[in-house]
């Protein structure tokens, strides 16, 4: 693709670096911002710089904030001795919109994936560790993807928890609400029943 | 969707003003841009921002350039007499990459829509007839998308042309190479057995 300006082609190029856009859809979007005015634009760029300039990570879970302690780390209505341990801030904000979690979050900034060259050193991982030695927590519960980085990080955590005195858990899997039984993989079937619930908790959950 | 910060809410918000970015495509995008850099963000937000201020249209085409004339206009070798009337830079770059038309170009800036509000006075026609006057053109080709917008603009300006002395042809609309007879709706079908050609011109065509 032929651009007919070094200053288009730039720009374009420079949203092309992003995740799932190609040339042609960075090319709509750079010819949008051409339509739109200089201001505009100018906050546009503005607000994108002034983000990873300003933002901060809670020293306590990790997650994006505005100032030392996020939000959820400072609400005291939260029960603090609970924590969920997430992959990303993508999945504090799922967990949230169920609003059925009231406790606090530790976001780890990843999984550990040896062919990707993660290891636990990468990861927010003593920071967890140090924090459930700390404030005593009583439960940590693992709401990570279900996969094998999932798993060897579970395992890996899980190992050096054994010494502190704190429950682990991880969330369900099974077959999805609204799902169908025949469609769903070997694996995920086969999870469901070796970890089937008596009816009576099932009603009450 | 809850955000634990505002400096992200806002970048978040920036991004989803873009055509075809939603919510969450915004955030993904974000995050991609926090995990990055700052220098590479502050990269992309000033090229972003520097694009916008610094470019230039092209004072004969209307083009976007990066000079008062653009590279295809300030081409000798190209056919000056010639001019494919465009809607936008977009129309202009998929017809340069055919590489089959050695003219040079015009870009309306849009096509005549009252419904949206678009009159004649918005879009480039004046300096469209004021450049075919001047220039002596001996055939302008419209290459505007087959639709009542498109159809409304060639009247238009086919009419503004009537006195001059200059050849306008429309691109042909037809069935698609690789398309099927069958799967063509019945509007293309029967326009492309009205503008019917002698097989002749086809072969050498």
């Amino acid at each position: 693709m032929q651009l007919p300006s070094v200053l288009l082609e730039n720009a374009v190029n420079e949203f092309a670096k992003l995740p799932g856009i190609g040339k042609k859809t960075a090319l709509r979007l750079v010819l949008h911002l051409l339509k739109q005015d200089t201001g505009n634009v100018q906050l546009f760029s503005e607000t994108i710089a002034k983000m990873r300039q300003e933002i901060k990570f809670c020293q306590r879970c990790c997650n994006i904030s505005d100032g030392d302690i996020c939000a959820i780390c400072a609400n005291s209505f939260r029960h603090q001795k609970t924590i969920c341990v997430v992959e990303n801030i993508r999945d504090v904000i799922a967990i949230e919109s169920t609003q059925q979690f009231n406790g606090t979050y530790h976001v780890l900034g990843g999984l550990i994936s040896p062919l990707d060259g993660i290891g636990p050193d990468q990861l927010n991982i003593e920071s967890l560790v140090n924090r459930i030695q700390k404030e005593e927590t009583e439960e940590i519960i693992f709401a990570l993807n279900p996969n094998i980085q999932g798993d060897t990080t579970i395992y890996y955590i899980q190992k050096k928890l054994q010494p502190l005195n704190c429950t682990a858990t991880t969330i369900a899997r099974g077959i999805s609400f609204g799902g169908e039984l025949e469609y769903a993989d070997e694996m995920t079937l086969a999870r469901s029943l070796a970890n089937r619930l008596p009816v009576q908790q099932y009603v009450k959950g």
